[in-house]
């Protein structure tokens, strides 16, 4: 069983999509399982992080942008692949820091997240896009 | 066919749990299979890296203190989320930037590893945790 | 269905294997399947990205050698585990921030990978090495 999700962004951090994962899982009504989710994108990653403080996320997505910061930064003047804009190869280098592809069991039909663990897709262009992540469920 | 892992943790590192984890898939005796490994929790990841040196995991250490310091550090001030301790965001910050899960192939009834690699959970708090990692052979 | 890739590198940087991946795949004629790919190694790692322009590959290559500098660098001489040479230890972490394992879903009898995704172990050591990626469809 696979579906495409499809999430809109608006600017970098983290989108939830717990919800419309656990909902298409219940909706396939298997008792034990694994959930593979895929990013069909570059300049975007997965993430299971906590949902309960939205700090967290904010904070996160501070970390990466000094961690990497745009190519207008001096500190980044050795980056070559620019022509899309000052947040194109940082967000290249943040989808390689961060994953491609998240596998989360499912257990009694559920998946086996943590009490805190929510599900994100998280971007690293400035400007909206419109984003694929395939899932597959055996 | 599914089970927890327990690990109980004493501060920051990397905490081997291949052996338990080869024993598990031993007494599964199946010939072929997938085997996913995730952590239930946002502050500790999942590694698979050398078990032969004991200095590579405190190199390990020291280098991810050194990229994520506490939020004691002035580098750190623009950090938010602060009140369970120095350690809390950093914590967050580290599992995102290692493994949540890991993905290793059963081929003839044993876990494909090279000679060298060990399975880990890395904590990333200071304090005691007992840890949970959900296992899923299929 | 399971197998092992061999690939042989000269260097650190990415080494493109999509198409050998993508012809073993075809070859296991199955509708529906997950991938999973993992390298069997400690200073080497798997990535999925951009494969349209070299320039990306460079970059990547540039920004993990800045981040991780080799151990003759001073800023790392806390680091220990330094008896193979001065990208041994660099090598471990990055074996540690970049993926061991890849999860390709399988749909409609192709891996279900995005326009420009391409698939690479990145190497982390500077001289040649013949490296093994274990593969397995179920």
């Amino acid at each position: 069983m696979n579906t495409i999700f499809e999430i809109e962004t608006r600017g970098q951090g983290p989108y939830e999509f717990t919800r419309d994962a656990a909902r298409w899982v219940a909706g396939a009504d298997v008792d034990e399982a694994l959930l593979t989710l895929m990013i069909r994108h570059t300049s975007a990653s997965l993430l299971i992080q906590e949902n309960a403080d939205p700090e967290v996320q904010t904070d996160l997505t501070n970390f990466f942008a000094r961690l990497v910061p745009p190519t207008t930064d001096p500190a980044m003047s050795y980056l070559t692949h620019t022509y899309e804009g000052p947040d194109d190869m940082p967000a290249h280098i943040k989808a390689s820091l961060l994953p491609i592809s998240l596998q989360i069991p499912i257990i009694d039909g559920r998946m086996s997240l943590g009490t805190w663990q929510g599900i994100y897709l998280f971007e690293h262009r400035d400007r909206p896009h419109r984003r694929q992540v395939a899932a597959l469920l055996r």
